[in-house]
């Protein structure tokens, strides 16, 4: 068991604390670092002042192990970073003629004029070492010192990611400070409330001692992460205690790992060779594009109409002008007129239909603003559901989807999809995750 | 002018700092201060373990003006805050009925029993105030103690949210913490690097004492933010500059304030009582769902077809299969004839049409994983264009995504638009943007 560092992380950059940006490389950081056995200590987000970022970075380097910092080494005034960070340190900043030549030849390639302040991007803290960056002009910087790590990484998340995941991962591997698969187990849930959860389940983790349990709930879904922190790796007896669960949660066991609803389906139609289309009005586009996320969902997504007015609906899912006059558009009726439109049009063997008002203005006395009918086509049949959630707009789409993923989901597992067709057994899902990492 | 408090936000969650969730507090709480004129000074994400949570309190209250926590309310054990946070304060805790009684009465309305670790959500420190909860049972925490202020919100956005915006931004209001209107002025650019913008602005701002700027890039687009830091709001003289940057832009300015290209076009097409349809392949409902986003987008926006596979080009995009034969479908003839059908199917006046290689696997030795056509279809024409990008499946459906949008925005701009049709006077602009603040 390697001894445990305490990572830290400094994300730079007003635009995060103004909340026009959102902290992508907080989560993207966390990540890796998870999958790789590693909870990041902290993040501090501060602002691009330089006394801030030298009060920071002390307090920082005091108490880590490896510091990561990302932002502030680009070209403009307010890229202060490597200036506090010296200063901290006590080093100078020397002129490195290597990077000003990568720089040069960025630019040459990309066949635009090198600015003059691209200059200072070539400045380094005398003891730092360069990590290219095969992207952008800001090197990032490693830097070794009284027994800590700091590794100082460019904003743009096009860069600072395959910099992270090509070469510093590799460097971090080589001095052994993060290991080659996760410390913990997550299980996620569907359709139980966070409170409910523990109090079904608290009587059985009890039973072993030393062993961590973390809820985290999201808009009808919560997740559960079991561990040994402090121990060497526990992972069979972690698969024991998830394959427990997994039983007791029968079909409010959503996934082993971190597969989302959307996988999950995913697995289950590419398993049964099954096609799945979509109709869509008020989640415009959103489930079609979460589908479009999974890599090769080709196999099992044909493609959905966006039926944002009535004459789509009516001319291409073939929804009857009469149907939608005397029921209106946002009913039952054509919520199961729009799934069956839609399963004819791709010829599918699934598809999925949406209609509701997702505001913040129209709907009617009997179906206000948040009422939503989401319409299932299956092999088995066809039926609508209706739903109403009091939320923004941007929530309400959000929860159209997840209700609209999780009525396909049961319904997947409802058709007498075995364990084997639907990858659902436990211990073959959690090698193949920890294979994926290896 | 009041003067300025220093404003800290404590975010507490392991689940952020494995990466598994995106720190959305920051990015919410961080946007409603900057919309009242203040800048979050900085953000701490810490665990739910009760010594880092004691740490942290303790360094952040004694620097804070107005300190926010957000997570750590709930009713499972891992939920620390209150408890570390009394004792940094030497209160106690106390048992609220009130706050019971609410819980219980949440719990009867929703027709499910209460767990018993819900009563732990009854505890507050002695001094706190309760901030009622109307969307779950973990009422929010107020206390003024040492002329410092302390809001401890719940964890779940959807209850955080209604929570911030309808109570304690009007109780802050009151006691004059925040102002009425933002101190900042955002410019956006499309097309223009960063550091070819300050190459080009620099001079201009210098001509200006004590003016603060601000870059940000991301993605194809540069933002730069002017303001006066520490001075009476200047906002006439940040609009003379504004003005003077917008000239010299040209088209490559976007927009004054926040406004997103989709949210420019979207105006655009609505002041000239235009529609938009879309038939995307592989962004997959992603510039649909971006459309959707905006509230009112059925004035402008028809609908999309998202074409995942060849079938549904040629069934309901009328794409020859002939076409696709022979140039395949990752072709500029293929986008041209999507954009076409899209534009007929929908009767549009305007049809945007994707079709390429997301990856991370397919694509040809001519057009390899990262190739895209965008196909647009106008009133003064049609045609198609290609891009390459070397990027992740994500960051090019996003490239992808912008490259579209700009396409069309320019279109719109080339089309004969006159400054007044599309909303683009500046002054006029920043009023209503005021305006919709106060």
């Amino acid at each position: 068991m390697i001894a445990p560092k305490k990572f830290m992380l400094i994300t730079l950059g007003e635009e995060l604390l103004l909340g026009l940006t959102r902290n992508g490389h907080l989560t993207y950081i966390g990540d890796q670092l998870r999958q790789r056995g590693v909870t990041l200590h902290s993040n501090y987000t501060i602002s691009d002042e330089g006394d801030d970022i030298l009060d920071q970075f002390e307090f920082c380097w005091k108490r880590a192990d490896v510091l990561i910092t990302t932002g502030g080494l680009g070209p403009t005034v307010d890229d202060r970073t490597k200036e506090a960070v010296a200063e901290a340190l006590g080093e100078n900043l020397v002129f490195d003629d290597g990077v000003l030549d990568a720089i040069k030849e960025r630019f040459e390639r990309i066949g635009k004029p090198m600015s003059d302040n691209n200059r200072k991007q070539a400045f380094r803290p005398e003891s730092a070492e360069i990590i290219p960056n095969s992207r952008g002009t800001a090197p990032g910087l490693w830097l070794n010192k009284g027994g800590k790590i700091l590794i100082m990484l460019p904003g743009p998340p096009n860069e600072l990611e395959p910099m992270f995941a090509n070469q510093v991962i590799p460097k971090l591997e080589a001095l052994q400070c993060i290991e080659d698969q996760e410390n913990y187990l997550q299980l996620r849930t569907i359709g139980v409330g966070e409170s409910q959860l523990e109090t079904d389940f608290q009587p059985l983790f009890d039973k072993y001692e030393g062993l961590q349990v973390a809820y985290c709930a999201h808009q009808g879904q919560v997740d559960f992460r079991i561990s040994y922190p402090g121990t060497e790796n526990r992972m069979d007896q972690l698969l024991e205690i998830a394959e427990t669960c997994k039983k007791q949660l029968g079909d409010q066991f959503l996934s082993l790992g971190h597969h989302s609803v959307s996988e999950v389906i995913s697995n289950m139609l590419k398993a049964r060779s099954k096609k799945l289309a979509l109709a869509e009005s008020c989640t415009g586009g959103l489930i079609a594009n979460t589908f479009t996320d999974i890599p090769g969902s080709s196999e099992f997504f044909l493609g959905g109409i966006v039926s944002y007015n009535n004459n789509a609906k009516q001319d291409l899912l073939d929804v009857p002008e009469e149907m939608i006059q005397q029921h209106t558009e946002v009913s039952q009726e054509v919520a199961i007129a729009m799934a069956s439109g839609a399963a004819e049009k791709f010829e599918s063997d699934y598809a999925l239909s949406v209609t509701g008002y997702a505001g913040p203005t129209g709907g009617t006395p009997e179906n206000p603003v948040g009422t939503v009918y989401i319409g299932l086509h299956s092999p088995r049949g066809i039926w609508a559901k209706r739903f109403q959630w009091k939320a923004s707009r941007a929530s309400i789409k959000t929860r159209a989807l997840n209700a609209a993923l999780d009525l396909l989901r049961r319904e997947l597992i409802a058709a007498n999809i075995s364990d084997a067709d639907a990858n659902l057994d436990i211990r073959k899902e959690a090698k193949s995750i920890l294979r994926s990492l290896s």
